[in-house]
């Protein structure tokens, strides 16, 4: 687990900031729930490596020598918000919009960018089953990742009853479904020889497999026929590509599935809605007559006329291969990805009973979370924080000249204080040397440093040294906190 | 633990909000923790009594079964904060000026305003000795309790060698001297009885107790003489000098304080300086020649003179029977009061010994905590919160006309959120009928609800309805977000 210094913190202030100002926009109201959760509500949410996954507390007193545990840490968002949102339903209005960014902690392996304590950043509509739900949730995440200087990402689109129709259709044991997406959902990441293994070992039929790799491999065709002239997508589709036909030939030798790309640079200007029409179209003509099939699809479509005019239209697109933990998706699910970036950006998805196994009542609920730990490592990475951002503490120091007139400072730091212009100031607390008080100002990039000597005391001047140019000029006193923001403002005029 | 509704956020974000402020003004930094530390860093830190408040939580995996613990829930923020500067001395600058603003837990018996899981609100200094430190520190937290509208209380100041000064000069034996000190610290709090019997129970003198007694009453009576016209302040203090003279009487009996005091309605106007001056001379007569002591009241003076000019100014007093958690306190401690309430607003002192329990380097250190719950608790009950705060979720609310126009209120409520007038846009997620859409924003304190009708739409129009007026106007579309945004400010500067 970490601790963040002071710059840490205010990169991870300023983009809870952004998300904040963004989700607040759309109407959503923020909600925090405690750290700890009753045992009971957790286990048995998150599957059996989830349960693993809870750090757990201690009963407290005479029961701690019992080893037994009644409480856990939180391990996401949306179970405690199912839990408050049976438990305060008549406090809550009959569509709850509600953001919470807060800690979770999982008993995970630390790796880069994963770690035992993470913020969460979700975003969640409960009580209608409207498409526009779906589409406000993608239009808002859409937004705070732009608001955030992201351009290069993709918003992939599917669904819960697309997938079913799917394997219905291919011919896929219905007792096998479950077995295959989980295998599906990895098929970019893992080696084709352990794909392949994977089927033999779940004892599933090869023929339906090669049906749906068919479909998929015809499906990133059409993606890459409509790609815009971007070369990382290129490589990335053109990969996949390779790769379902290398995993196609092994389960099915002989009868392998021809690879013929066109090249993305001769390529007609993407347009996305149009391969999301052609994706329709397909997979519509893969599993004609399934209902539940058709119902997703049609659902999938009323969410792309919805996000029309806003800036998820062009970044959307349907993606049959895109799976997602499945445990308690019922509907839509999507996923923000970067060509550049492995990993995702942040999901989602539409989950209509999960509040029900807290209450009697069901209420239809669909959310997205943003994955905010990786979204400050790509900005890090990528330098996208506002230059004024990483700076220093404090607009300007001020100095103690001796031992006589450290009041004096003390006095001056509080005028400046309370100017009514907004000045950050610190106070050297030490008659030290004034070069070394310079030093430490200049270390600490500080931009200015009040003196007030013997002579400015007697003029009621102040002396204010730029530390950037070393430029020294001398104000009256009751001028100096004007003076300061002053240049400040020109500063940042500059260099902004 | 408690579950934060969005209103509830909104009020504890506000209070952050001002309180960061405030800090930042004074050039200190965010700190953030984990929420977990390993659990050597928290046992016995706290007493006996913290080593069982703490969270334990479980070894993960195979461990799980040895019911052991190795890591704790950070139980305040002044151990953690030890072990960062300790961990990371060479990356923080030489004076680390910190504000920290997280939750802590402890397994305490819940009780009105007190709670397992809490916000504490810490501002420390590390590194220096100088009294600057306290200076600022008592004048951020005068200034953020100012900020929030806080004006009737009092900064109490003593000092730990001043306490040494007193017991010694008293009498007290050097190993009763910290158990006299838990039983003085509750002398307001507690029956006469049950402190008599305290004292004799420890087996301490009551001779000295008696003479520290007597000082402590002729201070009172100084407060008192010099007190402002304040009727509960009158009355606190009265009630004080009297449980002394009755806790004097049954140690030593036929010997009791005479108790004269004089009407505070016809007393001059308060001078607290001259009040502290009066209680420092007294002071130092009680302890003549007392090295500690004499070095202690040093420091308050100096205290007194550097927090001129701030808001801390005519709040400030010495306060001899102030005591507070002694475990790691080694210089000057303080407390802010109101006479209206019981218990404390926060307190802090400085402890110059902690970090050193976490390296080889000694660190002197000082800092101050405000209550964040007890002042939400308090501005709650006082109604003390803006009125535009516990307002509504949205500016507007945009409704939906029928099924066909479904996609069209979608694209109005972006319009709105994009038009640069900054407003917070609700959508009505289902083709409700208008009545009830009209009703939801109602219960819902929305002020505006769009409507765009068959009509509207033809003419490219939008009708606006104040809620609160029931008023509706028709604007030009493409003016809508303006319209809007200038009712909202018109309505603000009303109410405001």
């Amino acid at each position: 687990m970490r601790d963040f210094l002071p710059a840490d913190v205010r990169r991870r202030e300023y983009v809870i900031g952004v998300i904040k100002e963004v989700y607040e926009r759309y109407g959503f109201e923020p909600l925090e729930t405690p750290a700890v959760e009753n045992i009971e509500t957790l286990m048995g949410k998150y599957g059996e490596e989830g349960n693993q996954l809870i750090f757990k507390i201690l009963k407290r007193g005479v029961h701690e020598a019992t080893g037994e545990a009644d409480l856990a840490l939180r391990y996401d968002l949306t179970v405690p918000l199912a839990r408050v949102v049976a438990e305060y339903r008549e406090k809550l209005p009959k569509f709850f919009k509600r953001y919470q960014i807060q800690p979770v902690w999982r008993a995970d392996r630390p790796a880069r960018g994963r770690f035992r304590e993470f913020y969460q950043c979700d975003v969640d509509v409960l009580g209608s089953k409207s498409m526009v739900v779906e589409a406000e949730l993608i239009a808002a995440a859409s937004d705070a990742l732009v608001a955030l200087g992201f351009d290069d990402f993709e918003i992939r689109l599917n669904h819960r009853k697309v997938l079913t129709g799917i394997l219905n259709s291919a011919g896929v044991a219905t007792q096998k479904q479950n077995e295959l997406l989980v295998a599906l959902d990895k098929l970019d990441r893992v080696g084709v020889r352990e794909f392949v293994s994977e089927i033999a070992e779940r004892d599933i039929a090869s023929e339906p497999v090669v049906r749906i790799l068919g479909l998929l491999e015809s499906i990133e065709r059409l993606r890459i026929e409509h790609s815009e002239h971007n070369t990382e997508m290129y490589k990335k589709r053109h990969g996949l590509i390779l790769q379902i036909s290398r995993i196609a030939e092994a389960l099915s030798p002989g009868e392998s599935l021809k690879v013929q790309i066109k090249d993305p640079l001769t390529a007609d200007v993407d347009t996305r809605e149009m391969t999301s029409q052609n994706i329709a179209h397909r997979l519509s003509g893969f599993m004609p007559g399934d209902e539940d099939g058709g119902r997703g699809l049609a659902d999938l479509k009323s969410i792309i006329t919805l996000t029309k005019g806003t800036t998820a239209e062009n970044r959307i697109v349907i993606d049959p291969s895109l799976a997602r933990g499945l445990s308690y998706y019922t509907g839509a699910i999507m996923e923000i990805t970067a060509p550049s970036l492995s990993g995702s950006l942040g999901g989602g998805g539409r989950y209509d009973n999960l509040v029900g196994t807290f209450s009697r009542d069901e209420v239809p609920a669909c959310g997205f979370s943003l994955g905010l730990e990786r979204i400050i490592v790509v900005m890090t990475e990528r330098e996208m924080f506002p230059p004024q951002l990483v700076s220093s503490p404090a607009d300007v120091m001020v100095s103690i000249w001796n031992e006589e007139s450290i009041a004096d400072s003390v006095a001056l730091a509080q005028e400046l204080r309370s100017g009514g212009s907004d000045l950050r100031v610190d106070l050297y607390p030490e008659a030290d040397k004034l070069g070394k008080q310079f030093k430490y100002a200049a270390a600490r990039e500080i931009p200015f440093v009040a003196v007030v000597g013997d002579d400015e005391r007697a003029r009621g001047e102040v002396a204010i040294k730029d530390m950037r140019s070393g430029e020294q000029r001398t104000v009256k006193r009751a001028d100096a906190a004007m003076a300061i923001r002053h240049h400040l403002d020109l500063g940042q005029k500059e260099s902004g």
